[in-house]
C-alpha cells in the first residue's frame, strides 16, 4: 500500500518533466512508466529512456505506506493536467492505482514488477559549478536548432559542452552551419562531453518549468546531472568526439556589413516566398550603403529586395540558404547584426554589433 | 498593359477569399489561378474550383489599361500578407506581373492563356432572400461538423438547406449523428438542395471576413449565390437526394435529464483519456438526480464521474461515443443542456433548455 494527498500544480509541474523523459514507443513498458517509490520520509518519481534519468521529489500533504508502483506515464499526466481540484488522492493497492479528485475516480492498472524499474546509477562525483536558470536556457535556445537531427550523425546529433578557461561554451553544427555561445562561470577544471539533442530538450523542459534561479551542474566524463530545487536530470554523454570547431571559425574578413535586424528579416521572408517555390536561395549583393536580396524560381518569377547597410571592405556577391540565415539572425537579440565575409566560398560569421558571447557560421551555396 | 494602386489590407482581404475557392492540385492549371479582369471601370478577381465560383470586385486608388491576367493564387495571397507597406502598385505586361511596395519589387510569371479561364454562367434568378451575416455564420458552424467527410457518400458528404414555411433550415449528418439548426427568413417560396462540404467552408470562410451586417442569397435548383459587398460565391448544388431527416427525429421520449454544460462537458473529457486508450465508449447511467459516466480500457483501467442532473421519466444505461456528446453539447449556446432519451437503442435528442431553433440526434453504441 501506498497513500499520499497532494496539490495538484505540483503534481502536474513534477510529472510533466518526468513524463518527457520516457521513451518513445520502447521495447520495454517500463521505460514508458513513471517509478513512485517512499525514501526518507518523502515520495519519489523516477523516469527514464537509458539515456536521460529523472528524479523528482514530491512535496505531499499527506503519505502512509512503503510500497512502490509504476504507471503509464502519458496516461497520469493527461489525466492530472485534466483534474479541476486543488487536492488529489493516490491510493496504491495490490497493483491497483486509484486516483481521486471530487467526483472523479479513476481505477488505473500499474505496472507488474515495478522492482525491474531501472536503478538510477549516480554519484555525484565530478566538476561541479552553477549557472543562472535562465541564462543556461537562453544559451540552449540559441544553439540547439543547430544541432544535426540525423541521429546516425551520433556526434552531431547534439550539443557540444566546453567548460575551459573559467567559460561554458555551447556548441552545435549540422555540418552547413554551426552556433557557439559562451559564458563565464566560476570552475577551475576542464572538461568537454556531447549531450544528445533529445536529452537537450528533456533539459530545455525542464528549465523552462524551474522556479530556482540558480541550477546546480555536476558532470564528468560519464554523466551530466542538472538540479533545479526538488527535480534532478542526470543524462549519459554520447561517446563520441565532436569535431574541432575552432577550425571552423574565419580569422580574417575582407567584408563586413552592419544593418537592421527587423529590416533584414522582413526582406528575408519575401525572398523566401520565391526561394521555397525554386532552389532555396537567397541572393546577397553587397555594394557601398546597400545590400540587394534576390531569389528566383523558374516557374514562378523573381524577387528583388534593397536594404539599407554600412559596409566595411571589399564588395561582394554571395548565395545562401535563406532559412539558416533567418535562423542565424532572429537569434541575435540585439537590432543591429553584423555579417562578416571571408569570399563567396567561405563560411560567414554572423555576430551581434555590441553584445559578445554569440556567433554563428554558415556556408554559402554555390551560385 | 493592365496597372493598379490598392491599399494592402483591401487587397489581402480579397484575395483571400477567392484563394479559398481555388482547386487543390487540379489537373488544369488555370484553376489555381486568380483571374484579375478590367470591367465597367473597375476591376473584378476571379477564382473557381469548378463548383464554387468567387468574384471579387477590388476598390482600387488608381488603375489604367485594359489587359486581363492570370495568377498563381497562393503565391500572391502569401506575397500580399507578407507585404508591410499600406500601398502595393501592380502592373501587368506582355505576360508579366511586377508587384511593387517600398523597396520591394516581384516580377512574376503569369498564366499564358487567361482567356481559357471558365467564364463566369451566373443568371441573376431564382428565389431571394436576405439574413443576417453573423446568424448565418453561426447556424453554418452549429451543424457542418455533423457532415460527413467522405467524399464517396455525395448525399452526405456536404450541407442540407431546406427552405420552407418560412423557415431556413441547415441540416447535416454522417450517418450516425444529425445536426439540425433553423432560423426565420421572409420568404414565401419553398426550395432545398445540398451544397458541398468544400463549398460550406468557403462560404465560412467568406462570411468570417465579410464587413456587411447582411447577405443576400439567390438560389434555384442549379446554384446558390451569396453577395456580401463587393464578394458574390457562387456555388452549384451537388445532384443527390439528401435522406428524410424527420424521420430520423425521435417523437416521444421516456427518459429526460437536464444538466450544467461545463459540468458535463469536464466529466466526460475526462472519460475520454480512458476511453480513447480502450473501445471509444462512454456509459451513462441515470437515476434520480444522478448521472454517472464511466469508460474502460482493458489495457489502463477505468474512470467514473458523478454528475447532478434533474430527471424526468425513467431510469436508463446507455452508451455513446464520447466524441460524438461532445461536440453535439459544445454547439449548445445554453449553460442547461437536456438531453431526450427513447431507450437503449435509438436515437438521442440534444437540445438547449430554453432557446429553441437547434437539435442534434445521436445514435447510441451497443455496450
Amino acid at each position: 500500500m501506498l497513500r499520499f494527498v497532494i496539490n495538484k500544480q505540483e503534481f502536474s509541474k513534477k510529472i510533466s518533466v518526468a513524463a518527457q523523459a520516457v521513451g518513445s514507443k520502447t521495447v520495454d513498458p517500463i521505460l514508458q512508466c513513471l517509478l513512485f517509490k517512499p525514501e526518507n520520509d518523502s515520495i519519489k518519481v523516477f523516469s527514464t529512456d537509458m539515456q536521460t534519468f529523472v528524479v523528482a521529489k514530491l512535496d505531499v500533504n499527506e503519505f502512509d505506506g512503503s510500497d512502490s508502483f509504476a504507471v503509464d506515464a502519458k496516461l497520469l499526466e493527461e489525466i492530472v493536467k485534466n483534474i479541476d481540484e486543488d487536492e488529489i488522492v493516490l491510493e496504491y493497492n495490490l497493483g491497483k492505482l486509484n486516483v481521486r479528485s471530487g467526483k472523479t475516480a479513476f481505477n488505473l492498472t500499474t505496472y507488474s514488477n515495478p522492482e525491474k524499474f531501472p536503478p538510477l546509477e549516480f554519484e555525484k562525483t565530478g566538476i561541479n559549478f552553477e549557472i543562472e536558470t535562465s541564462i543556461l536556457s537562453e544559451m540552449i535556445d540559441k544553439v540547439i536548432f543547430c544541432a544535426s537531427t540525423e541521429t546516425a550523425m551520433r556526434a552531431l546529433n547534439g550539443v557540444y559542452w566546453e567548460i575551459k578557461d573559467k567559460f561554458l561554451r555551447l556548441v552545435a553544427s549540422d555540418g552547413y552551419r554551426l552556433a557557439l555561445v559562451e559564458q563565464k562561470v566560476d570552475v577551475e577544471a576542464e572538461i568537454d562531453f556531447i549531450i544528445s539533442l533529445k536529452s537537450m530538450k528533456e533539459l530545455q523542459n525542464m528549465l523552462s518549468g524551474a522556479d530556482e534561479p540558480v541550477v546546480k551542474i555536476t558532470c564528468d566524463n560519464k554523466k551530466m546531472a542538472i538540479n533545479s530545487g526538488d527535480i534532478t536530470v542526470i543524462t549519459r554523454v554520447v561517446e563520441e568526439v565532436f569535431p574541432d570547431y575552432k577550425r571552423v571559425l574565419p580569422k580574417a574578413f575582407k567584408t563586413r556589413i552592419t544593418f537592421n535586424k527587423s529590416e533584414f528579416l522582413e526582406a528575408l521572408k519575401r525572398n523566401m516566398i520565391i526561394a521555397k517555390r525554386g532552389n532555396d536561395k537567397v541572393r546577397l549583393e553587397i555594394t557601398d550603403n546597400s545590400m540587394i536580396l534576390t531569389s528566383q524560381s523558374p516557374e514562378f518569377g523573381e524577387v528583388r529586395e534593397e536594404l539599407n547597410i554600412e559596409k566595411e571592405g571589399e564588395d561582394l556577391i554571395i548565395n545562401f540558404n535563406p532559412r539558416f540565415l533567418n535562423e542565424a539572425v532572429k537569434n541575435v537579440d540585439e537590432e543591429e547584426i553584423v555579417f562578416n565575409f571571408v569570399d563567396e566560398l567561405s563560411p560567414m560569421q554572423v555576430n551581434s554589433k555590441d553584445v559578445g558571447g554569440y556567433l554563428y557560421i554558415v556556408l554559402p551555396v554555390r551560385a
